[in-house]
């Protein structure tokens, strides 16, 4: 297997391909950068999963998309099919992008892919992207840091990679800075790291927010407390992708929302504005 | 004072004009949004500081560019300054960009903003930019999640605000996380937090990366260990505007440097490769 070859340049002895690990913001394609426009118009290839969202892959030409996200054979997982084909398409000289939803390197397995491509001895480029986890509740009127109420925010995962070695999240530790929390990949076990953060002695009137499909057409929002959220959660149907917003910022929204202009579909349950 | 006086519109009756606050991403234009981009394009007036860098700055036409971090009076702090002068132009029915580094929700007083453009009845949208707590990293080849490194990231600021009511950072708490430390503001009081951090339990050898001025023609990069840190930013000479890293992340870096082709005015002083 020739991927240790740094420089080989496939078969055909083409120049090898760049690959570029391109975020693509939450999924408004207002909000990908000018950069990561360029070089999906420019691409030979753009491999991508559902991520981006309908509105952002529907405007890549078909011919030159490749949803890595389905590919999942017998023989290797998602992830494992995925560094094969940016390593082959570049060797084959192609200008490949790996497309991924908000920014590459939050929650995104960039850093995986990168240490791949640099192994496989592929010139590669990090083109970052807006992440979810700052941009969907900043649309819905929360901002993530404040002067007042938060001089720290932790972004975590609400679902533990059960394949994973290292230690669960330590969700007292993250109670313990006093700052916002954001939850991605938190639909599912809202129940259980709600219950956490009260044990580790969060107020039940904690204000929590839940932000799903942040920038889409169909965005929606759900607000409640540490107490409620879970019931909010229930009653709206919300579901993955979505944010969760643990923290006094989460409040602000009801301060704001009346001159908000961002669309957001307005507010589904809770005790939101 | 008719600040509370819902859609008013100006002393000439104009139509109540529009606010953007913007992020401008960590200073490379190609990082701004579409949409941020268009944005500065269509906007009668560009409020802006310093942070979102020169050549962002530059490109915008001195015609409609408005710098309120200088326009500190003895009358108003800075902060103060900028709010009236939204509300000011917004009444006046300009349709005004409040462009801000990095995101405008991420230790950018954009929230305090957002309030009081809802106080004054002033419409106004957010529009969310690249921040350089992800950017910074991600540019010097270091992601701040990863699968066997961190499940959970924490972005904090280094220099406390002296005149602020809430409580100090809790470094220890932050350390129990487990997780990616980012910390803006951050080169002054280094010594400070790397000596708490270590009280705290955090390992010498912890490896912590300084990028400064990322994405910017002059970006530069510095790398270290919670024990060398302070030394490398003394012999590096690294100065604000710069993001710390700390954490097993740190370290990707000198495993993909080599292929990562993100101009970065490669390593400075430290142990980097
Ligand atoms: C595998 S993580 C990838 C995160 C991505 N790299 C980012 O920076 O936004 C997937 C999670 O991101 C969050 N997410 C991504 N896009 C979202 C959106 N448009 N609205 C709400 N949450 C989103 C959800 O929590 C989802 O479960
Ligand atoms: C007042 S905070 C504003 C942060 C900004 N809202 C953001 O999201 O990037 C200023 C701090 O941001 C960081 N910063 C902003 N732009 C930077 C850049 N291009 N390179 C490194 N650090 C930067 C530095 O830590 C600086 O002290």
């Amino acid at each position: 297997m020739p991927e240790d070859a740094a420089g080989s340049a496939g078969d055909r002895g083409a120049e090898v391909g760049t690959v570029f690990l391109v975020g693509s913001g939450p999924g408004d394609p207002d909000l990908l950068t000018v950069k990561a426009a360029r070089l999906i118009e420019e691409a030979d290839v753009v491999l991508h999963d559902k991520l981006p969202g309908p509105e952002i892959l529907g405007e890549i030409p078909e011919s030159k998309r490749e949803d890595v996200g389905k590919r999942a054979g017998g023989e290797w997982t998602p992830q494992e099919y995925t560094n094969r084909r940016m390593v082959e398409l570049a060797r084959e000289g192609k200008r490949v992008v790996r497309l991924k939803g908000g920014d590459p390197f939050v929650f995104g397995r960039g850093g995986e892919e990168a240490e791949h491509l640099a192994e496989a001895g592929i010139p590669f480029e990090i083109v970052p992207g807006i992440t979810s986890a700052i941009a969907g509740p900043a649309v819905a009127g929360i901002p993530v840091t404040h002067r007042d109420h938060a001089s720290s925010v932790s972004f975590v995962t609400g679902h533990e990679d059960p394949t994973k070695e290292e230690s669960a999240v330590d969700w007292d530790a993250l109670a313990d800075t006093g700052g916002t929390i954001v939850v991605l990949m938190g639909v599912g076990k809202l129940p259980a790291y709600a219950a956490e953060l009260r044990e580790a002695g969060m107020a039940p009137d904690t204000p929590v927010a839940l932000v799903e499909r942040a920038t889409w057409p169909d965005m929606r929002v759900a607000t409640g407390t540490l107490e409620t959220i879970v019931e909010v959660r229930d009653d709206a149907g919300i579901e993955p992708p979505a944010i969760t917003v643990i923290g006094e910022v989460a409040a602000t929204r009801e301060r704001v929302i009346a001159f908000l202009r961002n669309a957001d579909g307005g507010d589904t349950g809770g005790d939101g504005a």
